[in-house]
This record gives C-alpha cells, structure tokens and sequence, in this order.
C-alpha cells in the first residue's frame, strides 16, 4: 500500500477512521496466538456502505484485507499474515439494532461483544446461549466468523445454531443478504450456511440476525469426583446416552487439578484422576432435581466416588473455580502452551484421553486436558517447559502433530472452536483428502477471485 | 443420450440397475406438482462408487443427472426439465446403517424413508423430529436437499438442524466428506451448510449423518376457537414471544374449517374465524400443564372464544382431524390447487392474513390458509375453480405472484419448506436482487462447471 491508497480510503470514509501510523499499527498487529504480523492500515468503516467501498477498492488494486473482531482467536484468524487492511468494527459498527420480543430475534453488528448481547437479551427474559471463554471481549462477527462455540453446547449448541441471517459484502463491493428473520427459508443457496465459520475469508459480515429462546428459570450445578480418565469419559458420554442433556459437562484431568490446587490452594484432591462438573437448567426444581438424579446414577455407576449438589450460589461458585481458572494455572507445567482443540464422538472420549497420555509419555511431555466433554470437546494443552529452547519446541509439535492425527482417526476434528487460521493451517492435511482442499480452493475462488480477504488462512 | 451411453452405464453398475424402457420413463416423470419430464434414463446406483462413476461419465459427456427421493416435492425439485438420467436410490441406497445409541447419532442412505427413521429411533428410546406432511413417503436424500420442515419446526427446528455430516460425489466423480459426528467441528468450509437446501444442483448425496434427541416423555393436544384470523394470529406470536414453545401450532381459517366440515361432517363451528390447534411434549405431566395454562392464557388474552384440551388419544386425533385432512378437503373448491408456502416472521402473521384477504377479494378467488403458524409458515392455497380455464389459472398466477411479493414485503420468503424447483423460479427476482442472483450463479458454476446436475432449477 502507498500514500495514494491511503488518501483515497481517507477521502472515502473518513480521514479519522484511517490510520496507517505506528501506533494503530502496533495495536492491531497481534491476538491471542501472540504471533505479530503488522498490518498497512487499520479502517474503521462507520457502516455497510464504507465497508462497500473499502471492498470495491481493495479488490480493484488487489489490496488484502482482515476483518477483525476482538483479536481473540486461537489461530490467527485476524492476523495480517500478508500484511493488507485491518478492518476494525469496534468503533462504529458495535451496535445492538434490535432486539425483536414478538419473535424472538436479535440484530446486531459485527462489533457487539458477546456477553453485552447476552446480557440485553437476559434483560428482556431472554437468552443468547453461545459462550465461548473469550465472551468477555470476543465480538459477534468473530464468533460467526469463527463459529465459536462455549460450555453450553452439548444443550444449546453452537453460534451456527442461532444465525438466521446475515447482510454481508462480497470482495466486490455487492452486499448481499443471507436468510430471513424466519425460521424456515429455503429459497436460494444457504450462503449464511458457508459464510458461518469461513474465518473472513469469503465476505464481510455487517449484520447478523441471530435466533434468541426463553430463558431458563433456574440451574443447578454438581461435582462428581473419579479415580480416573477412563472412568470419568464412560460417565460423560453415558450420562447423555441416557438421555439427559446436561447445560454443562466439564472436565479436568490430574494434572489439571493439580495444577489449579498448586497455584490456588482450594482444597481439591489431588489424588482425583478426574473431575466432572455439570450444569443442569429448566423451569422447576422438580425438573431440575430429576436430571441431576440421572446424572447421578449414571456417574455412580460409572466409578464416581464423590457426587457433590451445590446448594447456593457460593458452593457453585465454588465448584467452578478450577474449572474457570485452569487454564492459568496450568502455565506452572512450562511458559509455553500448545493448546488445540481437538473434538472427538463423546464415545471416543475414553481412547482419546488414553492415547493422549501415550504420547505424553513418548515425548516426555506434561499434556494437562480439560474441556467441554459434554460435547467431545477436549482442550489439550501440550506444555513446554522452555518454550525457547527450539528442541523442546519442536518436541512438543511433534506430539500435537499426533494428536491431531489420534483425533481424526477416532472420526473426530482437528477444531472444535478455534478454527484453523494460520496455525492449523500445516495440518489440513490430516483431515482433508485432496478433493475437499480442492473444493475449498474452489468455493474460495468463487466468492473471492482475487483472494483479498483474509488470504493465507485455512490453508488454501 | 444414444444407446452407446446407455451400454456405457450398464457395464459400469449393472444392467439390471439401467433402464431407459417406457415403463420406468414413465414412472420417474412426475411429482407432486403434477408436471410431466421423461427422463432419458433412470438408473438404481448400488452405491457411492456407482454414484462416483455415473457422475464422472455424465460430466465428461455433459448429460444431465437429477437426483430423485420419493418424486414428493412440490416445485418440480426431481423433475428431469432438461432430460438426461434419474438418479433413484430406493432399490439399494436406502438403509440405515447405523443408531449409535452412545452419541445419539443415526447414520442414513439418501433413500431412506423419513418415517422409516423415525420409527427406527423412537424404537431405542430417540426422536428424529424433521416430519415434513409426506413423511410416510418422502426420504432422507430429498428432505436434505430441499431442507424439508414440519410441524415440529417451531420447537425442534428443520432437517438442517439435525445434519452433523454428508458424504456426497462432486459432479466430476469426486468424493467428499463434510461434517463430523460431532456437535462442534470447525475446521474447512461448512460445505454440509451449503449442499443442504441446494436441490441437488451441487453435488449428490450419498450419505448422511444426524443428530437424535432423546424422545419426549409424554404430549398433550389442545385447540381454540376464535372469531377472527386477526385474533388467532395474535394469539400465535404472543403465545411463542411468552416464553412457551410448543411443539406445533397449528392453524386453519373460516375457508378450510368449512371446506373439512361440508367434506367430513365433523361438528366443527362454521362460523369460526379460524382455529389454532397446539401440541405440547415434555416429561412430566406438571411441565404439560404449565404450557399449555400458558397458551390457555394466551389464547384468551386475544380473543379465544373455547379452549379445549384434548383428555385422551380419541380426542387428540379428533382435534388432529382437521388440519390431516384440510388439505384434501379445500379441494371442493376448485380442481386446481395453486399451493404456496410462504413464511413470515410470526408477528407479520396478522398483517399477512389479512393482505392475502385482500388478494382473494380483488381477484375474486379463495383462498384457503392453513398451516405452521408456530413458525411463521402459511400453506396459502389459490384454488382455480376450473383449472382447464386459461383465464381462471391466469388469474390465479397473478394472486399467487402478488401474495409472494406481500410475503417478501413483510421480512418473509418465497418457500419456508417446498423449495424452489421449476415452480418458483419466476418468482426468485422478487426475493433476491442481482448482486445475490450471480453468486448463486457463480456457487453453482463453481461446484458443478458443466452445469449437469439438475439443470434449470431454482432459476439459476
């Protein structure tokens, strides 16, 4: 990019929406891989029509460009990896529009957090139930971009479940819309179907109207306490075969307990080979106490030895303190964490976490699991206790490398929730034939010919 | 097609699975619209590999290939408009070949019969809830492809809900697999998402994994009486923005009561302005009487002259009666039935209800509504008294069209179930504009370059 294209994005969209000094370049220049890539400029497009125009632009002088969203990601999904265009919303386009009670339906901007959206739904007696970890800062375009799932996905499902429409801008500048604020539509292509979890690389999303439910009245939550893995994975994915559906069922392994008792002295067993923590939601006690004695039964029989009920508010609380504060603590097993996210059939649970402790063993490796096992969804963290010495790096690469491989075998998916961005991107292979790469490349060069968004990512 | 390409396909998958005789011409020419398209050939794949060879000659020799379920559709989806070969998959591709009772996962052969499956999984305790009106006939494949709905929408959402994953051949032969069985999976584009609802215009589907639920414990059906339309479309959207979901709403107008009455002389009131029929699930009977003393409410807040709750399966299926058999009995009111199905947001419902009046007045036609209100769609039937009057169907296209564009008009689509197929297509300008037009274009050249699959369908 040159001075030339800097004055005509300026003169566009206004001279205070474009920067390309050091400082704005600084600050959109990582996310939560901590990878750098700076960016040439970072735009705030005010509405549609600038993010129209930037398109337009960008396409006709083949500039790249990068809609990002809080910068939350796992993979690098809004990295600059080829320098281009930071498209930021967070300035004008983070708006709540509407929130529709007549039927029950949000719209909002790309910039929207997360959580401020759950929280006006939950002022209205209504309920927005992704909730990725990140929901504190990470936006709603990121979270369609991504298709960011959360702990209550096992019940609820994830954002794909609750988009039922999006306006979005194609790398020409056209804007399109994609589904209706109704329930069925099947007039024309499901694009919102592909544009969901397309990590920004076919179009620009600038408006999504997403599907809002009741609110549960009331949610109980338990602990139950396991000798080991293997036990507690049969109790999860036999608790759901048994057929109830559960908010939660969350996971921690030894060394993650461990870890959270090392760094936070609260008491838990460190002799535990696992932990299970549930959630169960409804609308009275009665049903309530009926899940949770299901649950119950089935991790008793299953090899729970301890089966705690939270009985206020505190005690939950409580409970989920080593689950909300385990990824922190792990950190005391080497400054550097590989952590995938991996997704397996929940009945593949139990061989998932037995060949990860394989490899754990052949590379020496501390590799602390935890997770949303309520839906397959391991967090598997390989910990590299020196994360500058190169041959303890590649050692612990090498080991995520099969993980991959072990969760693909098991008919599972290389991402769960992170996506693949820049960082997964090396490992497509494992999980994609040749046909479907080509089909990806395809339907890439379809919405975007001259490969201006997003490009680098996924692999393609 | 010359005989040479039909010795080609018998040597390929058998002679006995290639037939191009006037019989089997015949017999796969229609559908539910009533059009007639002989195709060139029907052929019976055994399997995925057949599918992969058919398609690949096909390609190469640009013949085109229409995917064929039960031939239940309503727009002409699995009419050959343009010839070439039927791709029928009830003789060998119409096994389930799987109920994993550990994920609570059923993996199907696109032949399979909806109520087939239904059964299949209710036999171990789980529920497929996707019930399109055909489901005694209409297979998995075609419900796919056409995204097909229900009663149960309102509440257990449409076939896209359930589809975790797809095998499907490419129209080059390629093989491909989209979807895991798993809740999350966001590695690659969600190509499941764009081949669901795409009419078999992009690929053929040779397999596909869903998701199952655990069965409802128990249900209960109630209806009300209203005086008005306007009352019962109130009544519906205030019931569904009250925090309850039932699991069908269901609704009939003075047209179609009368139409089941003068038919089948069941007691129904003649006078009424329409009827909303309910059916609630849960599993407890104190969960029952919650919902349905919340649409009890609800209901009579808007104009309910008589509530009925139904006391036991004789007169549940009493209630049922009407909405089962109306669509047989407004046939007393012309020999031809122009059926749309658009869908609205439900608080458009009373807007649209009395637009369509409108329509019916200025043309001097009725037309009967019944239908899925739970969810915003609306079986309108234009009946043409004398279907063989080139000026009564004339009349009876232009109130269809107009009540399409009132649809559009008010947030809604063209089709909340039927699809697109022959019989929409010269209505799609009304619903997309150019910009999204040439991307269905451009998705379409992209999956399918030599335009074989299913050609002339959904006005692309």
């Amino acid at each position: 990019m040159n001075a030339k294209h800097i004055n005509f994005l300026k003169n566009s969209v206004g001279a205070d929406n474009v920067y390309d000094d050091d400082a704005h370049l600084t600050a959109y220049c990582y996310d939560a891989t901590k990878n750098r890539f700076k960016p040439d400029a970072v735009i705030f497009p005010r509405n549609e029509e600038d993010v129209s125009k930037i398109l337009k632009y960008c396409n006709e002088n083949k500039i790249a460009v990068v809609p990002r969203g809080a910068g939350s990601g796992f993979t690098g999904g809004s990295l600059p990896a080829n320098g281009g265009i930071i498209l930021a919303f967070e300035k004008h386009m983070n708006k709540i529009l509407e929130i529709d009670m007549q039927n029950l339906v949000a719209v909002v901007q790309p910039g929207v957090i997360n959580k401020d959206l759950q929280k006006a739904a939950e002022a209205k007696g209504l309920f927005y139930p992704p909730d990725p970890a990140s929901q504190d800062y990470c936006t709603i375009g990121g979270n369609v971009s991504e298709n960011a799932g959360g702990m209550r996905a096992a019940k609820y499902g994830i954002t794909k479940d609750y988009v039922m429409a999006l306006r979005a801008v194609l790398p020409n500048g056209e804007i399109i819309r994609a589904g209706k604020r109704t329930i069925k539509d099947v007039a024309g292509y499901n694009t919102a179907g592909i544009l969901i979890a397309s990590e920004g690389t076919l179009a620009v999303i600038t408006e999504i109207t997403l599907k809002l439910i009741a609110k549960p009245k009331m949610s109980e939550t338990a602990m139950g306490i396991f000798d080991s893995v293997d036990e507690a994975m049969n109790a999860v994915y036999k608790t759901m075969a048994g057929g109830v559906v559960p908010v939660a069922m969350e996971f921690l392994d030894n060394l993650s307990i461990r870890a959270v008792e090392e760094k936070f002295h609260k008491g838990l067993s460190v002799d535990a080979g696992a932990i299970l923590i549930t959630e169960v939601d409804g609308n009275s006690k009665d049903d309530l106490s009926r899940q949770l004695d299901l649950i119950e039964a089935a991790f008793k029989e299953n090899g729970c030895t301890n089966f705690k009920r939270a009985k206020d508010k505190q005690e939950s609380d409580d409970i989920w303190f080593a689950r909300r504060n385990v990824s922190q603590a792990i950190t005391i097993y080497g400054n550097k964490k590989l952590n995938e996210d991996i997704t397996v059939p929940r009945s593949k649970l139990p061989e998932l976490l037995k060949k990860i402790g394989e490899v754990a063993q052949e590379h020496a490796l501390k590799v602390p699991c935890f997770g949303h096992t309520g839906d397959g969804n391991v967090h598997t963290n390989v910990m590299v206790e020196d994360g500058n010495d190169k041959a303890q790096l590649e050692n612990g690469q090498k080991a995520i490398e099969k993980i991959f491989k072990i969760a693909v075998d098991l008919g599972g998916t290389l991402s769960g929730e992170h996506g693949i961005g820049l960082s997964k991107a090396p490992f497509m292979h494992l999980a994609f034939s040749e046909a479907e790469m080509n089909l990806f490349r395809t339907v890439k060069k379809a919405f975007d010919p001259n490969n201006i968004l997003n490009p680098g990512k996924m692999g393609l």
